[in-house]
């Protein structure tokens, strides 16, 4: 089930060298899951290898819940509270001028439009907001307004969000170490990190993601966090927590960042254990009701009901948007204050630089509470999940960025060179438009 | 899976002579899942063998969605319609009045009052609706207003209704042979039985629900209907589908109606190939969505994405309390029409009355389009659900009964003793108000 977030290797599938198109791997045009029942290879099933393979992960990451276990994150029973629109015809003549922007792509000397981007990346659904206001929004492939999405590692962003309120609330201490909160990991190499490190993911703990290793660690984090009844025999941690309770140092504390999904499930399990309550009905009391969501949203959970904290998340885009004007706004949305600012101040100030590196596509970036900071001159960062999930966020130009997407092979590094610079393209552009 | 619908036998655990009283059972005293993590005899698990025995299962009807994939039932992205309420005051007055009225339970002489009748059913929720008002609603147990519980095979008459409005619209006709729709069954018992023996379970199709014998047709329907990765080497049918296909007969098509949930599922495929929508997209599209639901509902499905339309929805109790007003005013809701009256007036006439037998507790009843008919002088009929589920519907009393419960044993012939009479009851009780 980790793979889903990690999303390191298998999910790439029948990608080789020439992956089917955005347009020709689209699942209405392949014809997933069309008719009862549908033809026998067109129907999309367990286990993940297959239903999160491309071009079948296109369908999939619309419908995770088809199969999986899920814990719900409930909007309340309110009205939800509109986003706001321009009229009809502002907004279409405001799409044809973003759809006709172009850019320069990453290493590539050509310009491509912003509209040939969306292709280029398989994007599923985006929606800008600028000033407060929906300025572009498009929906491809499985999404649709109704619809939710697998958010992947943006999941972590979320639980980050929570950590910083419960810092600057009180409740949380980034300084103590982790096995102060959690006895459980005293004999783990996560007892002597701080919250803080964890946050940061700056831990040294082991995590091994070799695929072609049967004892790689990934292989026993997996079978740990599935949620479906245990093969007869099967040794091994159980559930999310007990598989942190036994992790073996790798490295020093706060010496460098690592990009380990674990930290997330550490902080998720932190988050739960000084707040009383789980990261979803978290979620829903502190953003998702107050922030009058049009969707719940759900989140996969291991076999004892605990919610992947690390990449189990799936919304809606509108919501994934909404999630995105809070955190521009600095905790204020609908005329409310939903959190301290110091929150985002907190986040965006970003991390330590020199700990950071291996991201091509973010020479100068760091990682801040489960968040990523491009430490740029708009002062940029983002929440991002493997296959293109992202809330891109720009201060200076009063602007954010929700997109989903199923592109073929998991890491952004293959998606950052098509849209780190169509986002600061389209952030030029809409700060020249007033 | 399928014994969550069926729920004949094992569901109750622990439930022998002496169950533990409804408050005594109260998942927030039993401690279920309290904790982060909760103590390990505290944590609810897979297998259902576990997650749904008594007392466990009175916090898992509230939380199927954490056992199951399933799919979502959207109530899409409008604001819900509230149902209509009395003042604070009165409401106050009207429970006050509805909690001590009294009624001698089936079979035996002293009376009891409303009140008790809810601790004594294990009921997790009750909401009534007269002319069109809610006079009455609580809470119990697991469940809370944003909450969702399990509606077991009250699934069925969901089934049932939108099978109705197709026969309404002339988009299903009730009098062909199933093989002439689904060819895929023409081997199996279903093939020659028409769609209304289908609707009205008076199919003769054999269904052995004998727990003793591992042989019984009730353990490969089980298999078939897990979603959960096939065990190696596993045999048999893969999902409902594939199990109805291959069926055999036993008695004759028409002559009794026995209660199969293998014909709800059955009916959802036809609905399902008829209407080219899943029993979840349709119940959207036709009720939940025009009805002015206020929570999304959910469906668990098998391996294969199939909802299961025999016992497999999950849904809020105020939105359970819309679906039998519309029902009980025959189409209409919040002034708008959702489907021809006929509809209604079909299901209310109910079955042949001969035929039906084997339930001490509806004497004279009938089983009609997946609904329970009572023939008596109200009129009234009724969705119903192992473990205590139903709509109760009084046209005489312009009144419904939304009620989910978890009482240990799963045959309602445990339930209707101190249900039955307290419904009818009230029905008097509010004719005589006004």
């Amino acid at each position: 089930m980790v793979l889903l977030a990690t999303g390191v290797a298998l999910a790439t599938g029948n990608a080789e060298a020439q992956p089917l198109s955005a347009q020709d791997s689209d699942p209405a045009v392949m014809g997933w899951m069309q008719g009862f029942p549908p033809p026998e290879d067109k129907i999309i099933t367990q286990p993940e290898s297959v239903y999160f393979s491309f071009p079948r992960l296109r369908w999939s990451v619309c419908h995770l819940r088809e199969f999986l276990p899920t814990e719900e994150i409930s909007r309340g029973l309110n009205a939800p509270v509109p986003l706001t629109y321009p009229s009809p015809v502002e907004f279409a003549d405001l799409r044809a001028g973003i759809d006709g922007l172009t850019f320069v792509p990453m290493g590539q000397d050509q310009p491509m439009t912003w509209e040939a981007s969306l292709y280029a990346n398989y994007t599923d659904g985006i929606l800008v907001l600028h000033k407060g206001r929906v300025i572009y929004e498009r929906y491809f492939g499985c999404l649709t307004e109704d619809g939710k999405h697998a958010a992947m590692s943006m999941t972590k962003s979320v639980t980050g969000l929570l950590a910083e309120i419960l810092v600057a609330e009180g409740t949380l201490d980034d300084s103590r170490l982790v096995r102060d909160l959690i006895p459980e990991v005293a004999g783990s190499a996560f007892g002597s990190a701080t919250v803080r490190q964890v946050m940061d993911m700056t831990t040294g703990v082991r995590f091994s993601e070799d695929y072609a290793d049967p004892a790689a660690d990934i292989w026993s984090y997996s079978a740990a966090a599935s949620p479906f009844p245990k093969p007869e025999g099967q040794d091994g941690p159980d559930g999310y927590w007990e598989y942190l309770a036994q992790v073996q140092p790798e490295g020093r504390h706060g010496e460098a960042f690592h990009y380990r999904t674990i930290n997330s499930d550490m902080l998720g399990w932190i988050v739960s254990r000084v707040s009383g309550q789980s990261v979803t009905a978290l979620a829903s009391a502190r953003l998702w009701r107050p922030m009058g969501a049009e969707q719940d949203a759900y989140q996969t959970v291991d076999g004892k009901g605990v919610p992947f904290a690390g990449g189990g998340l799936n919304l809606g885009l509108r919501d994934l948007a909404r999630l995105g004007l809070l955190v521009l706004d600095e905790g204020m949305i609908n005329g409310r204050r939903l959190f301290p600012a110091e929150v985002i101040q907190r986040i965006r100030a970003g991390g330590d630089p020199t700990k950071f590196s291996g991201y091509p596509t973010i020479p100068n970036g760091s990682y801040k509470s489960q968040w990523w900071v491009f430490h740029d001159d708009h002062g940029a960062f983002a929440a991002r999940g493997v296959h293109g999930q992202t809330i891109y966020v720009d201060p200076a130009a009063d602007m954010v960025i929700a997109r989903f997407a199923s592109f073929p092979t998991a890491s952004n590094s293959g998606i950052d060179p098509t849209s780190l610079p169509a986002y600061r393209a389209l952030a030029d552009y809409v700060m020249k438009q007033n």
